[in-house]
């Protein structure tokens, strides 16, 4: 069997989300269909890993995954044979045979997130499954500023939607910045951490946004995590704003 | 009755084009629902006049449309009222109380078009709905010399698709554009003009393009335009790159 790391991109809008679920449209299912009929459809089915699995309606730059197929075909081909059978909301950019020990959930080692959120009093046409809409006013670098106090190794109980079925809500977060892009005007927030728990990312921009508007403290942020309680940060951004940037694997042996 | 313009963004990806059609969804349709609605339903029903049709899958900057309404109500007030039930692909940008002399469609003075493609091996999930795809290489500052050629008062019969029920052919064409615009990396087409035969600027964007990769010599615009016979003008670019910029009303008297 080859192993092939594969690197894509889609639109969430249309997808209940990456994960499988009976009868409903997933980035996984998508996947797997594609891969199984290119190696005609064997018993067991072959499965496609995930680096983790993304909600409905969040976005993914370069998503990860692995599959195994008892037949090599170089990378370009690959890459070619794959994009030709996908639907136009999912497109790889990148093939890669990988050694067998090579992993894409076991071996994450971070994740970059980024959310975009646009301002003005109604929602822009183009932009409303790829943004979340925020019509009241913000002061960027406060959030800028709140947000470093995300940085380093915290408890996010504080953090965690319910459903969430991580052991440990122990996470580690090495960069977070709050920037208003120029050419969108959409402010912009990126995470790269360890890992995240479940809808984490969107939890800790509703926090922020807050703190942005002034209805929080600045220092808010540190108070939220140490109280370890979900209901002291109410709110969750919407999912449409969320993109999963990137996935490292660490392969530059970083420290951290 | 008073009469209110109104400027709107749509996207019209889910819409079957903005003029009704039974049992469809139609831009025309969404609109005429709801100021009928405003005005508790009348009978017969009220009309929203566009200042024209866009097809199946084409964008809107800023169309304008106009409707009477027997109740005065403040502009912004308007505005607010139509966005707050309107779906979130239809944006109204401004609502203007007008003299009944003003007529959406007959006063239509000149009409800007904007056509976007964008470049790459694969569609880009992205801008799969928003831009047309062409993966063969173009020379760009060829196709902004071939489209000067367009300029001025002539007899499009060649770049008609079938279906116009225009009763002449000819049209005058005030400026044409062709650039690669520097932070998406698309090539954009703009046209001002007094008006546009159907499918007219998806044939000339499909003219150009084939000239920008070479199949055919710049001179060629000149040519079809004379042959006066759609055969010459082959291909049709897609709905899905093409955007209505403006509409013009002469207002501030130009000369032509």
């Amino acid at each position: 069997m080859y192993r092939y790391k594969i690197t894509f991109a889609y639109d969430g809008t249309n997808f209940v989300g990456f994960q499988i679920q009976p009868h409903q449209r997933t980035v996984e299912q998508t996947l797997k269909t594609i891969v199984n009929r290119m190696a005609k459809n064997p018993t067991p089915p072959l499965s496609v890993i995930g680096s983790g699995r993304t909600d409905a309606g969040v976005h993914a730059l370069n998503q990860v995954a692995h599959f195994d197929l008892p037949t090599l075909i170089p990378e370009k081909s690959m890459m070619r044979a794959l994009n030709s059978q996908l639907p136009l909301d999912i497109m790889v950019k990148k093939v890669e045979l990988v050694d067998h020990s090579f992993h894409a959930r076991f071996n994450a080692h971070r994740k970059r997130y980024r959310y975009r959120v646009r301002q003005g009093e109604f929602v822009d046409p183009f932009r409303r499954n790829y943004t979340a809409h925020y019509k009241y006013p913000v002061d960027v670098e406060k959030m800028n500023t709140a947000a470093q106090d995300l940085l380093g190794e915290h408890d996010f109980t504080s953090f965690v939607a319910s459903g969430s079925q991580a052991k440990s809500n122990v996470r580690t977060i090495y960069e977070a910045k709050v920037w208003r892009e120029e050419s969108s005007g959409e402010i912009c927030f990126d995470f790269v951490g360890n890992g995240f728990l479940y809808n984490q990312v969107r939890i800790m921009v509703a926090l922020l946004l807050e703190i942005g508007n002034g209805q929080r403290p600045i220092a808010d942020v540190k108070r939220v995590i140490a109280a370890k309680d979900r209901q002291e940060a109410r709110m969750t951004a919407p999912a449409e704003g969320l993109y999963l940037v990137s996935v490292d694997y660490g392969e530059s042996q970083e420290k951290d």
